[in-house]
Parts: structure tokens; C-alpha cells; sequence
């Protein structure tokens, strides 16, 4: 049964499907998973030409449920304002697939699976991982359903720089990329706020060196912190301001009164992270991270992001906020610069929102309308090839 | 001995005074103190006419050694670049006073004093403070000091809150406010990240609820991480960029290799956070956090700024950093505003700096001219006056 909220252009009830890889996948680190299991979802229907399908990644705390509803869930998955029947990424147009990363912890190949070397969970002796590892894994299932180029790659954030990085791996593999609120590397003080995150992880006395799972245990104070940190960097000063003020959930600030005090942005944060503590997994969060930090589009390429876009060979669509200060409007119009000097087409939306980096997940007429045309020229581009 | 760097224009030597308040503090919760300690220094000279007194206060981490060297430092005093002979706050000119706040863990009555009630540290049992109980105990150590006007009261950040809450609390005992990066009250987002600090120090195994001193323990884990999170947010994303960017102290990201890396980023905030957990106190550091998030200003004035600046009689100088992200210049054009709608003289400065919120400590020409002038113009008002 669908929620009543679901009316609308929703892609209903979805069930996670699973692709057990047996292919090998050499990671960047030397390492070799010799196999691994994989989690995602698709939307609508892949055409006869086998050429309509749109692969969407995910971000660090991400999975493979971006749209419609499972069995007895009050919400949809994660990205459901944008995916879905004639929503902008269009489920009546498009096989959309949705696929949740190894490393992570939603039911792929990560931290919390079994090494079948050692009959215990990899815990925090999970290889290190680049944005490339999945990449190439996403290759792997790619295989596996038998598609042999997408019509898009589309990611938000980490996701986008997935994107960006299939375009520079397996340009004849990717017809478009769609990069939103990325950049091609992190700074510093985007790699500080990560290097907290981890450290009070790491600092919980429950992390127990990264084996917690051997010792029943969840660092779930640490992770909390790591996700409160997170949230507030994915905010915007004014969007907090607006959304929470100086309210008070307990508590009075009037003078001879020694009671505790309570302000509602803290209640939120708190809540927040205690909520993101049941769900995802400690050391599957410090390896996103470092991924995240270790990102480096053109490290490979003379650190000259124009040679490495030299090397992609799909168009391009570029969209930032302008209220995100974790991944600036800066650091999307660098890609689109670099896109422009190295001759590729390239589409640039710099989208006014209040909404910080989270503005990529909710609703904005401007956003919707940039990333609904685009997506709806290709499709009609796809019929005309028919 | 004075260090070899401490040759031109300091203060030198200088020793750390105390005072035995033994005047009851009735604090803004409703408790009292019946007595207090405070501990101060003091430099240059105070005129026969006991008005050239300027009062510094400190910030959030602060003491009350702001300049000049304590005997076998190698550093001195966190503000010596402002305050000396012949620097902006001159010390041949005025008789500069520096106080270490009560709640704080220099060697004022804190949370690491006894409690004479109970003959046992205090620990998270002191009581609630506001910035206004600060203001009072710093008017007691006047009293203490036989000064009945402040010449100038100043500070930065908390430092600022101090500075326009003594021109509403005691208008007839300021003639001048210097309100440095500072606000009228914290936004959502500074809540957030200091209830972040809050909680990391709370989570730590270590903390005891409080009592760590009671169990011989520290919560150093907790307070480092509170300091990390703190920290980044005094710096500009510019700064860290061009003190940091994205250079390696451990390992290579080189492909095949797992070994580990480290950014010099993580390796200076980690350090940054390990030193400050040695030196201050958790419960200081959770009641002055919490301080800062309590004050506003217009509170008690109907919420009108124009309104309660409109209880001061002094004349300001505030003063903004471009970069200040924490305390923005919108914060300081805020408070500016209110003050010329409340018929007040002020000056303001807007200062170009990409040294974020700790720019009020750094060298900046500009910032010590607009300083240095504003009090020059003081100190020759009160030769004149003689």
C-alpha cells in the first residue's frame, strides 16, 4: 500500500534488487575485491535501442532507494522529487538506475559484509576507496544489465564528481553528465569539517579501532557528532535562521532563572544526529570520506583539469546553488570553465536558494526546470534516432 | 629574560595580579557569590586623574595575560600585537586592564574552584553565567582598582558583547565601547556549532557528567574535538586554502597504495585541538559556549536595538573583518545601524582581511590605524582635559 501522500507522479512501490559481481574489481589502492554484491533500484523501462538509461549516484550518506516507496514506508526514497513520471527525471522516458556504492552500508559489498578470506566483517580493514572504485563497479553492474552506454550520469556532490570521473574513464560509455553541486576537489576546509567528522568517530570509545561489530558495539555517540557537523555545513546560515532563529524548545532566557535552556536549532541537530547513528555505519563513513577528501579530477592528468577534460567526450550540465558554501557556486562555474576551455559542451545553471548544499534534494521551480529540459532534449534526441 | 622576538615596543615582564572580591555577585541565574577571585594584569600607568583606564575583555578561550611576557615565555600575551608602547592600545598612554572572567579556568573562580559550600570543586554545579554577570564582576575589580570611569571598555567577539553591555549596564562608567568582530546576538548556525562542541565534550566517556575532576579525569578527547570544530570556524575558507590547500604530511595518492595519508590540515587541526584540551577546561568551555549563545542584546529592551542603545551614553568604534564568517560584517553593520538610529557617535570600520574571525588578533595596517587613531584621538581628549 502507497501513503495518500504518494498521490502524485510517484513511481509507487519498488523492490531493491541485488547483482552478485564475480568479476574481479581491482581498486585503486592495489587492492582486489574478487567479487562483491550490489543493491539498486530502477525506474521505467529500458527501450528496445538499450540506449535511455540514466545511472544516478549517490552521495556519502546515500543508497540505492532515491525514488518511489518500499512496502510500508511513510516517505520515498531520497530523490523522489526528481525522479518519477514526468518529474524531471523522467521515468516514462528513461530505465533509471539507482545503485548503492560499495564501501557503504546498505546492503552492498562494505565494511559490515563478510571478508571471505577472514569469516568476519572487513570492519575498518575495508580497502580504501576512490570515487573511481565506484565507478568502476558501476561499470561491472552495467554489464551485468547489459547496457553498453548511458544516455546520462547523474550525481549530486560526491555523485558528481562519479559523473564527472565516468566522463574522463569510459567517455564512450557516457552521453551526458550531469554534475550538481560538485567541485573537482575538495578544500581545505572541507577536508578539516571531514577530518572532525572521522576524529569523533575515531575518538568514541566504542569504535574500538574499527571493530566495533566483533565486540557487539556501535560508536553511535561519535557518529552522531560526525553527522551533526555534517548537517550544519549542508545548511545555509539563512536557511538555519529562518528555519529555527533563536526559538527556544525548553527553557526561558528571562533573568533568575537557573533551569536548562533548550534552543530548537540544537533539539534538531541533536535529533538528527541520533537518527543518522541508527543508520548508517561508523566505518563506512570515515572511508566516504576519505574518498570524498582524496578526490582529485585531474591529479592524473598534469593537474590540469582542461587536459583532463580533454579526455571526456560527453556533454555536459553543470548546476550549483547559490547559497551552498560546502560545494561553492565557485567550484561548479572551475568545472564549467575548465568544460569551456577544453572545447566541450557544456550547459552552466547557477540556481538562486536559500537552501545551502541540501538544495539538491528539494524542491525549486528553476532547478527542476534546468534539469527537466535538459534531460527532456535528450529524450526526444533518443526518439528521433528511433 | 625577555625572548630576543620581544625587543621592540613590549611591554616585557609582567606579572599576573590577583583580587579577592569579597562584595556579594548576584548573578543573572538568581545564585550569588558571595565572593570571587579574580585574576588580572595591568599595564602601563593610570593618571593622577584615574581616567585614562582602558578595560580588555576577553573572548571565549581567552585570559587575562593579553600582553607582554610572563618570566621563561617564549610567547607573549595573545593580544601584544595591539597593546603596548606605541602600539594602537598604547601603553605609555593608558593604564590597560586585563581580566580573566569568572567561569573561566586562569585562575578566577570557575568551575575548577572550590565551592566553599560544599569544600569540592565545582565543576559542572557552577552556576549559569551571561555575559552581564561578567560586566558586573569586572565593575567590582574597578571598584577593587578605584577607577570610576572606563576611559575605553574593548573587546572582539564575546569580548564585544562585554563592551555594549557595559554602555547599557553602566552608561555613566564608559566613555567609549570598541565592539571588534563581534554581534548582537549568535545566528542559528553559531548555536549549531557550538552546541556541536557541546556535545562532542558531553560524549566523551571522560566528562562524568561533569564531575571528571571529582573521578581524576579529563575529557580531553571531547574538548579537543569542541576546539577543532571552533577553530575551522574562526578561519576563512580562503585562509585554510592558502595555509593548507591541499598538501600532504603522511603518505601519497599515487594510485596502488594503501598506506596511510594524512592532509596537513587534519595533522594542524588534530594538534590545535590536542593543545587546547591541555589547557583549558570542559566546563568552562560548555558554560562560556553556552554565554555566548544566551546573549541578546534587545532582550530586555522590548527586542529593539535602537531601544537599548538608546540607554548608552558613550561613543563606539566597531570594527568588522571581511572574512569573519562566525561574526560576519552584517553582525557589526547591525549593530551600527541601531547605533546611529539611536542618535549615538559611531565609527565604523569594515576591515579587508582574508583571515576570517581571527583576523582581530593579527597584524592588519589598516585595522591598527583605525584603532590606533580612534584611541590616539582619546588619549589626546584627556591631556587636554588636564
Amino acid at each position: 500500500m502507497l501513503p495518500e501522500s504518494a498521490a502524485k507522479n510517484s513511481i509507487g512501490l519498488v523492490k531493491p534488487q541485488s547483482a552478485d559481481i564475480t568479476r574481479p574489481l581491482k581498486l585503486a589502492c592495489g587492492a582486489v575485491l574478487p567479487s562483491h554484491k550490489l543493491v539498486f533500484e530502477t525506474y521505467g523501462e529500458l527501450n528496445a535501442e538499450r540506449n535511455n538509461a540514466i545511472l544516478i549516484c549517490h552521495a556519502l550518506s546515500g543508497d540505492h532507494h532515491a525514488a518511489g516507496f518500499h512496502e510500508g514506508d511513510d516517505k520515498p526514497g531520497w530523490w523522489d522529487h526528481y525522479i518519477g513520471p514526468e518529474k524531471p527525471i523522467d521515468s516514462n522516458k528513461f530505465f533509471i538506475v539507482s545503485v548503492n556504492n560499495i564501501g557503504s552500508c546498505f546492503g552492498s559489498t562494505g565494511p559490515t559484509s563478510i571478508n571471505p578470506e577472514t569469516g568476519e566483517a572487513w570492519g575498518a580493514t575495508f580497502p580504501s576507496l576512490r570515487a573511481r572504485d565506484w565507478v568502476e563497479s558501476q561499470r561491472l553492474l552495467m554489464e551485468h544489465l547489459q547496457i553498453t552506454c548511458w544516455a546520462v550520469v547523474i550525481g549530486a556532490s560526491l555523485g558528481g564528481m562519479q559523473a564527472m570521473r565516468w566522463s574522463l574513464e569510459h567517455p564512450d560509455m557516457v552521453r551526458h553528465a550531469v554534475v550538481i553541486a560538485s567541485a573537482m576537489k575538495l578544500t581545505a576546509q572541507n577536508i578539516a569539517f571531514n577530518e572532525i567528522a572521522r576524529r569523533a568517530i575515531k575518538s568514541d570509545p566504542d569504535f574500538c579501532d574499527g571493530n566495533y561489530l566483533q565486540h557487539n558495539k556501535v560508536p553511535a555517540r561519535g557518529l552522531a557528532l560526525a553527522r551533526m557537523i555534517g548537517h550544519v555545513t549542508y545548511l545555509s546560515d539563512e536557511l538555519m535562521g529562518q528555519k529555527f532563529g533563536r526559538q527556544l524548545r525548553i527553557g526561558d532566557l528571562i533573568e533568575k532563572n537557573n533551569n536548562p535552556i533548550e534552543f530548537q536549532v540544537e533539539s534538531y541537530l541533536n535529533y538528527q544526529g541520533d537518527k543518522f547513528s541508527d543508520a548508517f555505519d561508523a566505518n563506512s563513513y570515515i572511508l566516504i570520506t576519505k574518498m570524498l577528501d582524496y578526490f582529485d579530477l585531474s591529479r592524473e592528468y598534469n593537474n590540469d583539469p582542461i587536459a583532463a577534460f580533454g579526455h571526456a567526450s560527453c556533454d555536459f550540465l553543470v548546476i550549483s546553488f547559490s547559497s551552498d558554501w560546502r560545494f561553492a557556486p565557485e567550484r561548479s562555474r572551475e568545472i564549467t570553465d575548465a568544460l569551456i576551455a577544453a572545447n566541450k559542451s557544456v550547459s552552466y545553471a547557477e540556481i538562486e536558494s536559500d537552501k545551502g548544499h541540501d538544495a539538491f534534494l528539494l524542491p525549486n521551480a528553476r532547478y527542476e526546470a534546468a534539469l527537466g529540459n535538459y534531460l527532456t532534449r535528450i529524450a526526444t534526441q533518443l526518439q528521433g534516432a528511433e
